[in-house]
């Protein structure tokens, strides 16, 4: 296959320029380096996260979902940590046998998702490969001074919260990988879940305003918990029944409870987990709320422990088992 | 093949948080993403470059080297824009075949450059990939507000300078393929050049105080000059003669006088060429011999030209030909 090629720079010009035509920094893509002003008194938060077909995206995704899915779990973490999207790099790496219009059509979902985040491209590099394709993107946010919201600040007392729902994306793989059957309607759901994140941008001034800790759900709920218990140095529980979950999640549950195992365990959920003193639920939940986000409180944090216990309990009390599929994730 | 291996987690713990441990924005790496302060009165400047197996170096190169050109290429891209090195994130990703011994000499790459070049890790992301080994880095460097150094800069009259000596990694890829053959010692020189750059990072504090212009030279020293002219809206000449050759380069042309036209096209030189005044080229050529760096007037700026016409001529004013190898390298 030899598809019409206008060439790395014609790539450049033609899809890639006006991404960052709003961002000045970037100096329309024409030179070595952007160019990042941060504004006084406040910093720059700043996260990398690259995907990588046959591992993070089927190779046969839409071009634009790609894109999208790569900007996205980007602006997820930059949520989870309370910042303002800014501009973000790319670096993509596609064969020879990509033509203009996939590229044209990456572009276009990086596009769309610019003007819903407020993100604009600020530099990036374009390379060939043998292998699968990936794209390599590092977001820049911007918080006030001293403001980034770390997973390290859970404590005693603190609630747990989440966002949205948990668990569509792990079964949206197992359904799209032919593991899991769902009638079509629930197909979709599950499926766009897990090839689309839906990172809570509009909810990182109240993150920033009210959360002691966050992080964002990647690697699957349990394993994300613990992360952020291990990191604060506090041991904690989330009551398992009071996971917030979709109706085509709950459906497919009813049908198969151990399915219950994977929605904890499974990843690619890309909800914020977030700990918060119970005075500041209320503003939270009411900012959710207005921003059109879920926010659910599931558990509690329960005390200083070097152990970071972490435990995911029935209504008995009893400890719930969780497949780690989302733990090696990588 | 499945070596020992301490799976992702266990990696980044053991190789890569003794790289960020300087930088405390990085925080430890324990946390989704980094924090950059940029002191009052400074703008960060960022560029990223990848690096793919079979691309831009060949598999069988030294872990510790691959991480070294990784980090090299986007160095390089800070000095021609006159930017102090501050902060990198990394994104590596490897095959499953790749084990514990091959990751920590890929660190310890990183850790002799970083302390040579005066950098720290700030955050990354690591993934597996079933096709070729790659790193993709996004650098952040410091300059004044409004100091940085563009393409764009360049003015009537304004000498052209390049550091170092050109041609050497093109002979050297061409030697390491090869296409060309050397004496064991002209060997080394001219493969060293081709795996390791040597970014001018030392100069940059000169760049930024007296050039015009400047680019860091990846695409050919015909192809650099050339975005530059473009950039500049200006047309110049460069004289071949004048146009700095290690003794291994020159050895190399003296025995098959065509091999210059891959000199001026090749690529991977990674020097800087730039533009200043004429009053300013003593203060760069002191400065450049202050930090061990060659730096050489090859040329000159004529005229505003929006067609950016570019002459590489030899003594008696003829046009010298090209190979363009360098150009769609990517």
């Amino acid at each position: 296959m030899s598809p019409a090629s206008l060439g790395e720079f014609g790539r450049i010009a033609r899809f890639f320029r006006p991404l960052a035509a709003e961002f000045p920094g970037a100096l329309g893509l024409t030179d070595d380096a952007a160019l990042l002003s941060v504004p006084p008194g406040q910093e720059l938060v700043l996260t990398t996260d690259a995907i990588v077909a046959g591992v993070h995206f089927l190779p046969t995704d839409a071009p634009d979902d790609i894109a999208r899915k790569a900007l996205r779990v980007n602006l997820s973490d930059l949520a989870a940590k309370g910042a303002r999207p800014l501009a973000y790099t790319l670096t993509l790496a596609v064969g020879r046998d990509i033509g203009d219009a996939w590229i044209e059509a990456f572009a276009a979902g990086l596009a769309e998702d610019q003007t819903y985040y407020g993100i604009s491209l600020a530099g990036g590099d374009s390379v060939s490969t043998g292998g699968p394709v990936w794209a390599s993107i590092t977001a820049f946010g911007l918080v006030d001074a001293g403001r980034m919201v770390t997973r390290s600040g859970a404590q005693p007392g603190d609630v747990v919260l989440v966002t949205g729902t948990i668990g569509d994306a792990a079964l949206g793989l197992a359904v799209e990988q032919g593991r899991l059957s769902v009638d079509a309607a629930d197909w979709n759901t599950l499926v766009s879940r897990y090839r689309l994140p839906q990172p809570r941008t509009h909810l990182a001034h109240a993150i920033a305003a009210h959360a002691h800790a966050a992080i964002d759900i990647s690697d699957g709920l349990a394993a994300d918990f613990g992360h952020l218990c291990r990191a604060s140095g506090v041991s904690g529980r989330i009551v398992v029944s009071r996971i917030p979950q979709s109706p085509a999640a709950r459906q497919a549950i009813a049908a198969s409870p151990a399915l219950m195992s994977l929605v904890l365990g499974g990843g690619d959920d890309y909800e914020v987990l977030l700990t918060a003193p119970a005075n500041a639920v209320p503003p939270l939940i009411a900012a959710a709320a207005a921003a059109g986000i879920g926010l659910t409180a599931v558990g509690i944090i329960d005390r200083a422990d070097s152990d970071a216990e972490v435990y995911l309990i029935d209504d008995d009390g009893n400890r719930v088992a969780v497949e780690k599929a989302g733990w090696t994730h990588s």
